[in-house]
């Protein structure tokens, strides 16, 4: 399955519409290649919603969020809610600001999203909802361990079905969820959090793999995050037989993308349901 | 003669004012000093005509166009023309949205430019013109093949003629010409459009070897497009040796360019003129 | 000291908050990680006082200066001031126009600075002040060489002794003074100066440093000056042994501050004290 998943993005070369922050979009951009898609950047309001009727998917991420392009990103939402294109949110940083998180909860409301990715904490801000709309319980710890996994999974469906959006946890074990089910995902390895942009890669590559599948949203979530994550155990192999560092390893982990198969996917791919 | 365009470049050491898109701009200011220029990117309204003054050429790039820095592109072209400097415009993306496409019309009347660099469908849409600017006839296909290339080259030619503007057209056959003469470039290799920032970086390449060699620009610009194709190949026999993937690629083609000289440029050049 | 100055990064692991251009901005947060800190770009008036709170220190970097963004800059400064937050400026390309050195001297007036990091002739047009401010005598050259060097130090002094901040100025050989003493660093690559950024890293770097050292500033400083320059020595190094380019070494510039242990740094660095 994870491996037609994948097959699927490089046959269909789905074009992704990203509005996304200006750190790590030049990583976004080449990961999007990498995996198979292609990438428009566009943010001005004036043209975003021309923009996203070509386009197949839209992936919105409010890492350098800005005023001006907030009316962009509810005016690209909507217009991909109305084609029936997959929309995914990285909601970076949500909590660290009433901005962000005011913004956050405002997309969320007036744009229906198919994914929202983000780590455990950013989704516990998310879940906690905005003052006119109750969210669902996020008493849980703010990193993932096996100690509080189930906790975590019921979470995560329980904010799934409140939401309607497939839910995407991601930290040293990843968490996939709709209402019903949940792909637990052990790919990864630490040093990817000493790289800028994995996260944000992450999810425009998530937002291909949604296009690509339109059929099977949540394997095609949980095989592109056993993508990334399996690219990154690869890409610090590499890494340690060249004595390189953090910059080496983003793009070494971008280049793994790149050589990624269907078969290989499927043989290191680690995960299970629960 | 090519090798002559590129050693000027290194001894001269022009400085480039660039009003780019935040995707590529870091790839474009390295690629500008790996040839041996150097970059300043400014925006603002309230500084481009002062930054460009103290420049010797102007890279204007629409890649990821927005209200604010329209005007800055405005004035930042019509004092360049003033000055006399060389100006040079990507189109990126221009057909994607009206917003785009008005920009793009109003730019190239407001604006003098030196060189047009586009793909085939950029330029098409350009020759289209605006409204109250009658265009020539782009009546052909959107990608450049030895079949339709006789074609391409004529509407090249009859559009540099209307405008006055050199045209470049790169994609897999690559074409550069004024109303009378024009270059047919065969250098490159299509891994370029597995990395984002190609483009770009081509034609902030192109208005370095303008300012460089003022006395030859068809030539410069046919000579910086078979710089960036040959590299391009250099790059590609690098990275099957190491197989790396595409983020490798590109930081093999900017080493390229940085470590290109004159003679090998001459040696490897693939071109002809009709 | 200065081992211990580079440890203290890796074991306090700060957060520093970046105004920053979007140029060079992804080196910035991959070259912040490397050293052992975190990155937060964050640039909208709306947040910057929030994000700078949770922050521990504040880095603004006039690179691509927006109108925009001044207030967020100046927000920022203040309450990072408020909180005893070290503040470190960058002031690119200021004397390029107007905008730029009125702006840089407006942040000067309102923001309190730990250290401003800048290349000779950006602190000389610092150095005159504005209107309304008296400046130092600026008249040296504009390149820092042993015949000019006591006099550098001299206005290097005489700057931070009238601004009561730490000034660091960079280039052949680095210079690091606050009113009573000087740090002369004469590491680092003169091929430094064919990638874009290294300037605004290190400036981002330094901003981790002061953090991770409050009681040691200036020391902490000079160490970042040190770290730095030794890695570009030791890039420089891989990068012959590879036969790479610019894009290469900046690879490996990111990859040395990543793998720089104390010893090394402090066999490394090369300085004398005036």
């Amino acid at each position: 399955m994870f491996s037609t998943c994948l097959e699927n993005v490089r046959i269909k070369a789905p074009l992704i519409h990203c509005i996304t922050n200006y750190v790590t979009v030049n990583d976004v951009a080449n990961i999007l290649l990498a995996c198979g898609s292609s990438p428009i950047m566009s943010d001005d309001s004036k043209e975003v919603e021309e923009i996203t009727s070509i386009c197949a998917g839209l992936n919105i991420n409010i890492g350098t969020l800005n005023q001006s392009t907030i009316p962009s990103m509810l005016l690209a939402g909507k217009r991909a809610n109305k084609l029936g294109h997959p929309v995914i949110l990285d909601p970076v940083g949500v909590g660290a600001s009433v901005f962000r998180t005011d913004t956050a909860n405002k997309l969320i409301e007036e744009v229906s999203f198919t994914v929202i990715r983000g780590n455990i904490s950013e989704i516990k801000t998310l879940a906690l909802g905005s003052k006119t709309t109750k969210g669902v319980d996020a008493d849980i710890a703010d990193a993932i361990t096996e100690e509080i996994l189930d906790n975590v999974i019921s979470f995560a469906k329980e904010l799934s079905k409140k939401t309607g959006v497939i839910i995407a946890i991601t930290g040293a074990i990843d968490i996939v969820a709709n209402e019903e089910k949940a792909f637990i995902i052990r790919n990864g390895h630490s040093i990817m959090s000493k790289i800028t942009g994995t996260g944000c890669m992450l999810t425009a590559m998530i937002a291909a793999y949604l296009v690509a599948n339109p059929d099977n949203l949540l394997e095609a979530t949980a095989a592109s995050i056993c993508a990334m994550g399996l690219c990154g155990e690869k890409a610090f192999a590499k890494l340690e037989r060249n004595n390189g560092g953090n910059a080496s390893y983003r793009n070494y982990l971008i280049d793994e993308i790149y050589n990624l198969d269907g078969e290989t996917l499927k043989k290191g791919a680690k995960y299970e349901m629960r």
